[in-house]
């Protein structure tokens, strides 16, 4: 995956909101090693195990002449590593055994850390952002002294990432726990904030996980209680990545392609001359100009696009495949009038406004636009979570109208399976502070206490 | 290489003035992949060879259950791969064989991008900051349609660095030409600019390379020009890690530990209150909050050090270590004077001053201490920089004055090889818009028409 600049600016956008939000809860940075020695990674067996499977392995530190071909180079046989290294799938392993030389005493606790990192899970099957062999991401790994602690980091951390959807990517999210078959590798608790794609299907957009004391063993990472104790430290991990490229395109895309909520757009507001000759061009520009310095004064990102070597027909259909939140055309007729046109990208509407309160009325427009995006998303939504009680209606809905579905679930690994393999949906999670009430599992008919929410997913 | 929070902190001060002045002269960020396939990692031969020696290779991508060791795992020799992958040593392969899918016509050029990524080069010996297996990085690339813009950007960045150098990191640097035999594998010319460390040797702190068509060519990279004919794109390459770290350390520490540019620290000033009970905590604390406040506002970091767990002559240990430029103290006969005691971490001194003129003066103070870092540093360079004009002289420097020595040399490549077998002290740099004067060379005795950089490094 190259991930071009237009899209690494968003990118950008996306990490400085998250830092902001990561930092205001106390966390700092930090950057561990790429490499994992593979004694290392296997300590904890479980999530050594998960991760496994999709794992590339450094095992060789040279390149030499190829003899036999002339200008290339082959593997040197002589530098074979005696340890193989594991390019890192997720940081716990290597984290954890750093901590390890970090903490003695309950004085040096929590930690509160996160790294942004690029990490490597080996995929057959890949999907552009969604599902890549390399991709980028921030993980934060926390200690604490104590099991409520950790907990508290967990539910707020997933609380972060649920907030960060909604302002920043206008894209409403479900909060839950994952069940135990599709908890990360290595923890007591998975939680999760799962978003509706316009297919119908479910994206699972971040995960924060209780660890436990499940690293803090593997790795014997102690510390002394006030009283003088010594225990094993709690733990917590979490992040979102690149895959949050995936759902913004995802949920607001139409059939002329992105739209971008304007807190994330690089370019919110693009302005496009109509002119025939240079004279025309300049005037245009004068207005242009001024307008810009006005936007700019307000913190607004406007480009100016006067190039001569695209009509201004193309310029708008690029900028619409670009998804730039609003539009403003100027032509001759505008000149005469002191108007402007004003396009915006989520409803396609157009209005002529006074080129004299264009500045503040496209401010609150780009206001308008990322609650308009949030709405629009929020009612698919609902429009498309449905409450369902029996398995031909669960067989149909998933079917025919596919979406979020409620369903009792009698809570058995062996129902959940028999389900995931014979309609491909999976629970994507059990709702935080879910509503108990007595039901009958829509699969088995046994007895359930509570819906869980099913989709097919990515 | 683990780089812990504080650190990390000043990597990111770097990190943002450093994009600031990227995006300024018109570049974008954007990301390439880890793992360069072998055969486009060997497709321009001298870039290859160069970095062939230290290259991580990733065989395998899975492990499997190790049958002969419970819980331990090995390397499944089924999940080998048909092509071996590189570990990015740097990115000019992996990102000329996608500008070929970018460039088409003149219209397309230039691309100016920036990654900012890890990357990997196996290190016999390693250093931390200095010399490490992974390091951070930045690396431009940039392409254009002809050689002259290309070697203006080439200018251009170096430049850059020479400027953030002085300003940001408070340290001078000699800006030149690297000669033939150091130049960067693949390159036609390599600009650096060359800091001098305490210890009187030469530190190479960034490169700007000018690759002319030599990966456009091994990538078939080529436009179509205004007037219609196929042209190979010109390039450069240009990048600073995180060995920036180790040239701040090694620029500005005292024996009582780091001195850091207020620039570049994490946290500016430091408040350490003095105190004996919780009602004269509670007084002091007032008259912090508000001192905070106040500086707050300025824009600078402040911390406010009120924890009980560790004493007022620990804090100021450890804040000295840590290299905060300002250090206040606040103890009960300030409460009465009106004062506060502050202290200046680069020359020691403390002088009172009254609470109420805090803030102005300590914004002041900062800026005083930036320039004193620089004139500190420039003098150190100045005072070790010498002219040498025979052979006897030339050894009896390196060997009892190190610094940089300036001296006539050959300009051949055999000259250099023997005066860096006998001293080991290499030719740093031939600088910028070096003066010509006639000369000797100081090891062979043959002509020569200009003095350039030696020096011993790291």
């Amino acid at each position: 995956m190259v991930i071009k600049p237009y899209g690494y600016a968003i990118w950008e956008k996306m990490q400085a909101e998250l830092d902001k939000r990561f930092k205001e809860t106390g966390h700092e940075n930090a950057y561990f090693p790429l490499f994992v020695p593979k004694s290392l990674f296997e300590a904890e067996e479980k999530n050594a195990e998960g991760f496994a499977k999709e794992c590339a392995v450094v095992t060789h530190y040279r390149l030499e002449t190829d003899p036999d071909n002339e200008g290339k180079l082959r593997v040197d046989p002589k530098a074979k590593l005696e340890e193989e290294l594991i390019v890192r799938p997720t940081s716990e392993a290597i984290i954890w055994n750093t901590y390890k030389g970090w903490v003695q005493s309950y004085r040096d606790l929590p930690i509160l850390v996160n790294q942004w990192a690029n990490v490597v899970r080996w995929e057959m099957r890949t999907r552009l952002f969604l599902r890549t062999a390399e991709f980028l991401w921030q993980e934060g790994h926390t200690a604490h002294a104590t099991k409520a602690e950790a907990i508290a980091e967990t539910n707020q951390m997933v609380r972060v990432y649920e907030e960060f959807s909604k302002t920043v990517l206008a894209i409403p999210t479900v909060v839950g726990h994952k069940t135990e078959s599709e908890r990360f590798a290595g923890a007591d608790d998975t939680l999760c904030i799962e978003g509706l794609m316009q297919d119908g299907k479910a994206l699972q957009m971040g995960t924060s996980h209780f660890l436990g004391q499940n690293f803090a063993k593997a790795f014997d990472v102690k510390f002394q209680t006030k009283e003088g104790k010594q225990e094993h430290v709690w733990a917590t991990s979490w992040g979102v990545s690149t895959r949050l490229m995936g759902a913004l395109i995802m949920t607001h895309s139409d059939d002329n392609g992105l739209v971008l909520p304007p807190n994330l757009a690089p370019i919110q507001v693009v302005i496009v001359p109509i002119y025939k000759g240079e004279e025309q061009l300049a005037q245009i520009s004068e207005v242009a100009n001024k307008m810009v310095a006005e936007m700019r004064a307000k913190g607004i990102s406007v480009k100016f696009d006067d190039r001569d070597t695209y009509k201004p027909g193309w310029k708008f259909n690029e900028y619409e495949l670009k998804g730039v939140p609003v539009r403003i055309a100027i032509g001759p007729k505008d000149l005469e009038k002191g108007t402007v046109e004003v396009a915006r990208r989520d409803t396609l509407e157009k209005e002529f406004l006074q080129q004299t309160d264009v500045a503040n009325k496209v401010e609150h427009l780009l206001e308008q636009i990322q609650i308009n995006l949030l709405t629009k998303s929020q009612t698919f939504a609902e429009e498309n979570t449905r409450v369902v009680d029996s398995w031909e209606e669960f067989k149909d809905t998933l079917e025919n109208k596919p979406g979020f579905i409620y369903a009792h679930w009698d809570g058995t690994n062996e129902t959940e399976e028999r389900i995931k393999s014979e309609t491909k949906a999976t629970i994507r999670c059990i709702p935080m502070d879910n509503p108990q009430e007595e039901g009958k599992c829509v699969f088995s008919g046994q007895p359930s206490k509570q819906r869980v929410l099913f989709a097919k997913a990515y």
